[in-house]
């Protein structure tokens, strides 16, 4: 059924086909960017190409940026002695939001996944090997919760194997504020196994 | 605090400007579209722009089109003596997804609303007066079931006054499959007045 016109319904299309956004939000989005000053229009429509274009992955940490390093890596100030492994750069982003790391970070873009094929050579695994130059302390990995960030975590520790590195893992358990009533078995279950002395 | 590097906090920002795409979702959507093959990215701010230039108002309804007429003005078999008036755009398609409406439509771009300070001369209520020209015998009235719909709509069976015209308004009352525990007073009073005979 061609509710629109040609033009609006390649518009209305072209946003459907984004991550996260259903058929009514594509038609929210179309008939607002149509009533958008034409101006914002094409600075938005050359965000995205330029974005396109020139972002690559930082020289060190290969997280997303547009520079040859990225923010973090380009700050003196950060210790490069504790390096935190995480899968992509949303998550490296939501431990810079903390403010309190002061280490630096390596992304993988991925995870071990037999079920997707994603082997190790897939992900950014031997260029983390390659930064344990001897002035690495400490490797955190914070790659996620699931299968394939525990089988990631797992791949790591072993690859890591007797280099002089001591290698983290971030905590798992029962999230703050959370109410155990509504978690799940496992999550409980690594709270147990993960107690602290009090 | 600058989570990404430059082009992409800005692809972030402008992405969260749009409506219903909250932080989060931006910034999942920009590394989305950094991730998208280069054709795919182009051709995408290419229908942005391309959509934006455009469209402009159908000639009869003011519908957004990228033609002199829109669809359904553009088709014969419609009855034009039956004009249904919308709020927007995003109303005509809904009630073109049923399938069942034959007749044509206008569309106000908007509602009266003192509140936002819309007057009546601030919508397409004069275009509409315009298109009775004798040939028209019925205009059904769908605007919002709210405040600024129902005030538009008195305005127009006002403003259509002794011409011979058939005003009629869609009916208002509980959503098929609704459940009446969880509707809310004014709808239900107005089910019952607008109760009709088994």
């Amino acid at each position: 059924m061609e509710l629109y016109s040609g033009r609006i319904n390649t518009l209305v299309d072209e946003l459907a086909a984004l991550p996260g956004i259903g058929s009514k939000s594509a038609q929210r989005l179309a008939f607002h960017i149509i009533g958008m000053p034409k101006d914002r229009v094409n600075r938005l429509a050359q965000t995205l190409m330029d974005a396109r274009e020139n972002v690559c992955y930082c020289e060190k940490c290969f997280t997303l940026t547009d520079e040859a390093l990225c923010p973090v890596c380009a700050n003196v100030k950060r210790d490069t002695s504790t390096i935190m492994v995480v899968e992509n750069s949303r998550d490296l982003a939501a431990y810079e939001k903390t403010g309190k790391y002061e280490g630096v970070y390596h992304v993988l873009h991925g995870a071990i996944s037999p079920m997707l094929g994603i082997g190790p050579g897939d992900i950014k695994l031997k260029e983390l090997i390659t930064r344990l130059d001897g002035t690495v302390k400490e490797i955190i990995i914070a790659t996620n919760s699931s299968l394939e960030g525990e089988t990631t975590a797992m791949y790591i520790r072993k690859l890591v194997g007797d280099l002089p590195v001591r290698v983290t893992r971030i905590a798992s358990g029962v999230p703050v504020g959370g109410d155990l009533e509504y978690i799940d078995e496992v999550t409980l279950l690594r709270a147990l196994e993960g107690r602290t002395e009090l």
